[in-house]
């Protein structure tokens, strides 16, 4: 079976399907506060913006920390017009096509990452590998890692892109790991191991764990505890771990973010022996300015590895996925203000943490809790209590219809993210202005109130709204 | 045999060998006119540059066409800098991550598209899928069309960047077709079905064939003759034809540029039956923008397809590998100055003919021919009578050997392109100015006149060339 009939395998996949049905709906009919102020609000993009689709021309607003942005371009016309000390440098970088990367990118690169992680660990710029986005970085790491049919385990929730982004093109499969709302979702060496057990059943041969850190969907970081169960285990079994790190500049609040290799790091000072040092060869980081700066259009992404064949395979393959010069350019000096980009992170973060509080007090409002969380553009809500008798993932798919198509409001099931127990939501705050999510959650208590007032009716009725 | 395995592999792979060493030796001691006038002269690079390496800084002199981009660039501030009717549209571009490309692009290249090939065809829009290079879009077009293990047919002598961009992480095999100097190394029904008749008997099942055209390295293009035989063979055999047609500005002399989408559309005018419709669903271009427009590092690349199939599931897999949305927004309005366009490919064609009359008259004074080319930035050569007695490809290696490390010239020796007769190379010429030129032709001329003299003593001894 070729890509194509996968492909189209892969578009009936039931994983999906509220993906593409939630943006349907929101395209036919989306919100806006005066010339549709019924329509449906986007809450399932991951994303610093809000797009308003539109015939002619697409129309964004309210991003966060959009502003700092535009006010450094004005401030840098000479960089954004590829000149350096007033000479133009268009030539060069138009021709320059090494895909070992822009040296002054990647040092950039190494001192922006050791800022979100403090310091904690600096890395070497010739062990990042520069991709065009994380999505190709992923992806490239599935292909030096893993054979077709080997697997990775992948805790759930996780971002539903993975199905796609991992398994399509490189055959390689996700053994999924689950996590319960009883400890939080936390990953734990019972839940490490019994997937491991579950994938030898399946006669999958495990090559390695992939994580988000700070979780997507979960919105919250990993502690010193997890991490520290995730190399025992890779050391035990001898496989890889890949830490999809795109959201560590996002996080708003305590406990701060810690980065696998900052654990590993601590380990290897301690504690000197062969295990310790060898598993430094099998830990990868994916990183990506699509969410932390909030450029998605931009396309940079990259890889680090300390593993020297990784890193020397992985440069190779970047080539399918080269990030322009002309925005490597721009980036760079972007980074190199580090004035800017420590004042866009403060900013980006408090306007997060402030976002978020309006999510969870008006989900608090109206009945609903919320995952304690410390970062993302999102949280991860509990709405078990609306799904009436049936804890089931149909009864979940009907409430997340009702929550589209009658409250108005494009959410992401659970079970879009592979979640094992039915009821949770994930719920974007980022993309919208304040007013917006505001009359998000004047429906959502509305809908809420409804339910609990009187479940039969509310099942067969549409619910009602202020605007 | 993983992926890392795998790149150990090809990294060993004889056919590569020769590019890798010879860059190696030119990066050890580049010509420079003044500081190192016994250099070598890098014409081993099929782009309009010359990259001098350095410690500190890289610098690039002597770009064909380098002059009118610059110019536009300085009147065009204002598309630099990201703004549209003097308004900043960076947000927007910076957020722009839909993987159908910027609208505005897509309608710009199917004009340029066009242009080139005067009108003769158009492609719609919605068929275009944008790639980051061509690269991508080669090894995309192999997702699709092809499972690990079967098998696409190209016509020797061919791009040696195949062997990797076309196999390495897809699993698809290349069987060689062998053309030969006898008919100008044209496309044959004959060896068409003698390669096929090759990979039955390896048990590979052939899924296409995938042409260059005008071809890397012979600096031709097609005729309308092996266009039908192509056209013929993909009927009977009911296989796919792709053609990288990235070299198709670059044509600066007759024939003219003729399309395989051109002799189809000719075909179902005259002849509608169902075997000609239906290879229009077979028939996939890909094209971008190094070298027509000497701009690789921006990675703009596209496939054209009529196939709804392979556009959905190529524009899918263009996710992991998009061009970034900042210089799509630069590349649509350069091409949206359509008299800027015009000048610029007419411009570049007369400096590549006036360039390739250098190379080929200063040859013919050494006593080589060329192959008559009328396209591309590169000759196909003829030095087999510099073999001396054994015509092989050992001897050929050695000369090639010679030629960089005595003479001074980083070739590409036939053997890297898969030529099945001893004694061809492919020589790039525009990528230095015409001062370099003239040097190297005075000291190929000062090499093949002392093989002349006397084989003997040349083959042991340091080949003599003025400055």
């Amino acid at each position: 079976m070729n890509m194509l009939s996968r492909k189209a395998s892969h578009d009936s996949h039931g994983q999906d399907s509220s993906y593409f049905l939630g943006w349907q709906e929101y395209e036919k009919n989306p919100y806006h506060p005066i010339q549709n102020p019924t329509g449906i609000i986007q809450m399932g993009l991951a994303e610093n913006q809000l797009l308003l689709p539109g015939n002619k021309r697409r129309k964004y607003i309210n991003m966060l920390s959009f502003d700092l942005l535009k006010s450094w371009l004005r401030r840098n016309s000479d960089i954004v017009g590829m000149k350096k000390d007033g000479i133009s440098v268009f030539r060069e970088l138009a021709l320059f096509q090494d895909y070992h990367g822009l040296p002054a990118l990647k040092n950039e690169l190494v001192d922006f990452m050791a800022k979100i992680r403090e310091n904690g660990i600096k890395f070497a710029s010739e062990k990042l590998v520069l991709t065009a986005g994380a999505t190709p970085a992923n992806e490239i790491l599935m292909f030096c890692l893993a054979d077709p049919g080997e697997a990775f385990i992948l805790p759930t929730p996780y971002y539903p892109g993975f199905d796609r982004d991992l398994k399509w093109r490189t055959g390689v499969e996700i053994v999924p790991m689950h996590c319960s709302s009883s400890n939080g979702f936390r990953i734990t060496s019972s839940a490490l191991e019994q997937a491991y057990q579950q994938a030898q059943k399946l006669n999958l041969k495990i090559k390695g764990v992939l994580v988000t850190n700070p979780s997507n969907p979960l919105g919250i970081t990993m502690t010193k505890t997890e991490l520290n169960h995730l190399v025992d285990f890779a050391i035990d079994k001898n496989i890889h771990i890949i830490s999809d790190e795109i959201y560590s500049g996002t996080v708003f609040d305590s406990p701060k973010f810690v980065s696998i290799t900052e654990v590993v790091n601590e380990r290897i000072t301690t504690v000197n022996n062969n295990s310790i040092t060898s598993i430094w060869n099998r830990i990868h980081i994916v990183y990506g300015f699509s969410k932390d700066l909030g450029i998605p259009g931009f396309r940079v992404g990259m890889i680090f590895s300390n593993n020297e064949t990784v890193v020397a395979a992985a440069t190779k393959m970047s080539s399918f996925g080269l990030v322009s010069s002309q925005t490597q350019y721009l980036v760079a000096n972007l980074l190199k203000d580090k004035k800017f980009t420590c004042k866009h992170m403060e900013e980006t973060q408090k306007r997060l943490k402030r976002r978020k509080e309006m999510l969870v007090s008006g989900l608090r409002n109206a009945g609903i809790r919320c995952l304690k969380s410390n970062a993302g553009l999102f949280c991860w809500v509990d709405m078990r209590h609306l799904l009436g008798s049936a804890t089931t993932f149909e009864a979940e798919k009907e409430l997340w219809m009702n929550i589209l198509c009658k409250v108005g409001l494009n959410i992401s099931p659970g079970s879009s993210c592979h979640c094992c127990e039915p009821g949770w939501f994930r719920v974007c705050f980022a993309n919208m202005s304040e007013d917006t999510l505001e009359v998000a959650m004047r429906r959502i208590k509305a809908f809420a109130d409804s339910i609990t007032i009187s479940t039969s009716v509310v099942r067969g009725s549409i619910a009602k709204w202020e605007n």
